[in-house]
């Protein structure tokens, strides 16, 4: 049995609040299990300097915990002047997963800022961000087309994140922290709802994995990506994307 | 009438919950009208350089705003490498205040740093840290009192914080953002549960101000910090401090 | 008796020397008692990005101590990469305190930067700044006044600054290095030519204040104002500002 | 036809010089077609804090590229005071792949800093760095060997790497850049001598991939991992790791 | 005899191979004893504000050493969030020098950056540094000149460098850095192809030292200056520079 | 004739005021023509890591320009969060100069901070410092001595610097800013009390320079350094400094 009485194949309770930031464009508090994140969508009407002029727009993303997100106090990174590694890492993967979704062409030269605050760490901050994300990004996205409608709805698919790994020998779904620091093996899966992968993550620095182990891994994340993929078109109260682009005004 | 239909001495809406974030020594999220602040208190067994060997303890703040807890998206200090002055302003106002209504030297060698964190401005963030880190420390200081009782109890008094300014020739207080970015002057105020002031700043950069509109803006702050004070005794639901000391266990 | 055998409402020998630095607009020498600053002023030909095309311009402020101007050496800011919290807090008091008596439409789309460089330091390096400043801008103002006037003379009000405080149960003005760290309450009060007041900062973080003790610090205050503003008219041979527009080319 | 005559399934010519800085403990220039790359192991006495006096030895590593190593000049780091993200996460992948395989406990309390730095690129940087570092280091745990023998000996398996992914719709091996730029999946497989995986990253920005094609990027990624680590095992001279604790001396 | 055999009026031996890095539009790596510089020269279509507009071009340099270049491993200035004095001293001289034989107003508003990085320190890196650079920037410049003759060739003079001391009160020249850290006296010597100086660095930081050996020392420079010069010249295959502008397409 | 009238071979008048800031050990106005720098000596009774336990001291300088020292104001490094190249050149210049006449050993574990702070400037800014940073040095030693004398008066001889350089084909001494900018050639020359070298920097950046006019401008300063040890002596009342270890105290 696992430390909070789930199945190995069940992922946490799943909780997304809409529109939880006034100002923001788009914005949830997302919760799973224990992992509490403010994903905001910010939208900008320019673009990096490397677009301009392109008609393309960006999205990025920015990722931060605050201090006292976890156990012991962490120092915020201005109180020492960089940026922690595993932040730029998270953050770039963020933004990668939310762009594979995007039509920029159909966005126009506009940036959309994607910022996930986590407030409360408990394992699979990245993929909690990722997955709330993507419901800011529906609502931002969806506000502007609600007043001047795109000419080509610009999300083409639902995107959402899970983590796998082996703890103890097991193979698991969506480790808690607890599960994750003792992981051998640990692989983060960013999948659409049209059951394709966007990034396979996987990582096994305490013990090199199997092709078999992995197969076996791929398995269980595929089947938690489509339950996840379900509770964020509940809360969007969207049962398909391209309907949005018709009907959804 | 005000924006908000409040009369001109009426402050806002004001609600804290405790036990918001679940590492923390202390949490609480705090919301002033639509101001919401995440205020944790976290206990640390060490103390800075200057007070090594010396018994005393020391607390400190450190104050940010979410990218989005404004209208405009605000770039995090990280990415310029530099803290905004405004941000190092509030957070050494934030550790003064606190600082001076706990007894140190009865704390021990112990650090307890105050991370007030905005996920929602609508004006008066400073203020409103000030409030809620009060009842976040109360809360981490008596999780030690439980279990090893302090020999003073160290806090000596309740401490919350308010503003009052002019807004087109009226004066009024707890400025929500729409006022305090039009108010010729612009006061906070930082006030004791005996009724005394451990700061006043107090700003007219838009147009000096008298003698006599000082003590007028001052008796607005005087009853406001009062009704404060209830609300933090309300939700503590202790009375008075000093009993903490020998029934609060 | 305190420790240069003032007396509590007198403030310290204040000399200020015009055309300190050839190179500069505006540039002066103040010295109070111990305490000796070097104020420049710069006009720029252009504005800050926020007030571009307004037709109006801006005053900034910069402050910094010598590392030997303190009893031990003080490290400089660019040796820790990090500007101090205090210096932070302090330039940006003197920046409002100059705006306040600027009419910035007047101006026109100009910068004037403040550098306050601290030389030598004992107490009130901050007011210090602020009084010399003023000097400094004056004569930054009337030098382009005189080659070519200004439509509406910039300057509404001469505005200076000194500090208040309790040390030892005892209230005094302009406090020394000496009392200053020994005050129990700290005041610092930036006030005009008229009477009014445009900053007022009073920390109690020692020891919390009544209103009466606010009053009283007042009262002392007001009257050291007052000599301070002479003190800056009969260096500027000017006694009122607005005779500027008309005589004082 | 591939951009350089290469069939889908084959690795670029893969040339190591062993010896290349004569300060290193270990050292080499690793040059896989077009790209080469320094790569050093320099051993320190000490190890981070989180191991201090736990006997546990560390590996950690650093990557950059030289300005000209591009295309276009690359602006370095230190001029923008920032670490490029896509810096950190490389560095960070080459530390966990080389640690995979090191027994940290036979290490003992040493630091191994692995340098790669890039003096040419072509594609395929990190994956050339994790396959010539782990040269390097080999060659700086056997000078310590040679001279003092580990009671185990610290390395457990060979490590290399290589990229996949898929360009015009072909499957094919060992991106070049030209190759690698206009790719739609991009995966990096980190794989040891006896055919487990320590790492896998695939990206689909451009497009999502299906499970089937995941399937045919592993299955040429691990017969491109065999071949390079026999390149490894021939400039090496060493059959096989664990001969190393007894006869390699 | 010195360490490495030499006699005292001997250059070290100095192997220069051009088009070492295919990117660049000049590259070498230049060899002198066992140091060993890679030397970049990269031309950029812009130039610095300051000569926006002049017609006139730019040269400037920057200088590094791998961590790993030196006996003990050299923390990256990226990791310190500073450039090291001796680097930006360094990188400083080498751009004087090369500007020094450069008509700036003949290149056009262009900026060469000089990019000299050392792999292998062994003593004098900034003189080979500035001898390896000029043939880098030759070869760069002779690249547009193919193309799109200069009406002016913008190269006026050879220019190189090398090191003259005293070492155990003998005078020697190209130090070792085993000479050079025993060194009494340093001075760095950087001269043209009609024998004149460009820059003369010495310094007596261990012992002042008389215009007599000065003079001595200065004979010593003169000598290899000449023979480094000449090195140049071979592996240019070009005799005379201002051929240059009429054959040397 | 020169800009101030002054001969070739004249320096500018030059007036250094002791004891100018009561904070620190040692302290001078030093100003030579429109150039003024304060330069205060602080003692601390502690040496940087690579000294601990030698019994040697270490003598280190800082330089910084006010932002209004210049003609057109100059930005504060900590604005750009980067020391200027020029500054850490000179900073580190002025070190080597001061140490080289410096017994360490007699000096014993101190770290003596040498300020050089320029509050207006108009050329020679570093050797304007070197020679007033040496009168702040003896005074701080010899505070030292009077108290408790060193066993060998640690420092060994005078040291100061000046300039020298050609101007439209003139040669001529001790530059104004005018001059400077203009130079073909520009030396600074570091000399001693017994007339010996101890740092010469040479720049002809415009314009080669051959040995000829190398020796003509070394001529010039070495009648210039006699001149300015002169003005040492007298403001300092000491012929000669040996006498110090016997009869100064």
């Amino acid at each position: 049995m696992r430390s909070d009485n789930r199945k190995n194949n069940s992922v946490r309770h799943t909780k997304i609040t809409r529109n939880y930031i006034k100002h923001a464009e788009g914005s949830v508090l997302i919760e799973v299990g224990d992992t509490k994140v403010i994903c905001t969508a910010s939208i900008e009407d320019k673009v990096p300097p490397f677009l301009k002029g392109t008609g393309e727009g960006w999205i990025t993303a920015e990722y931060n915990m605050l201090p006292r997100s976890t156990a012991t106090r962490k120092v915020r990174d201005i109180a020492r002047l960089k940026q922690d590694g595993r932040t730029m890492e998270i953050q770039r993967l963020i933004g990668r997963a939310l762009r594979s979704v995007v039509d920029l062409k159909a966005l126009g030269e506009k940036t959309i800022w994607l910022d996930c605050d986590v407030i409360q760490a408990d394992g699979g901050t990245r993929t909690t961000s990722i997955t709330g994300a993507f419901v800011a990004l529906v609502d931002a996205i969806n506000k502007i087309h609600r007043h001047k409608p795109f000419k080509v709805y610009p999300i083409r698919e639902f995107v959402c994140a899970t983590s796998v790994g082996i703890v103890n020998g097991e193979k698991m779904i969506d480790l808690c922290y607890e599960e994750d620091s003792s992981a051998q093996v640990d692989m983060n899966i960013v999948g659409t709802g049209n059951g394709e992968f966007v990034e396979i993550q996987g990582t096994g620095e305490e013990a090199p994995f199997s092709r078999k182990d992995l197969n076996e891994l791929l398995d269980l994340g595929e089947r938690g990506i489509k339950q996840i993929i379900q509770i964020q078109k509940d809360i969007l109260k969207m049962d398909a994307l391209w309907i949005g682009t018709g009907e959804s005004k």
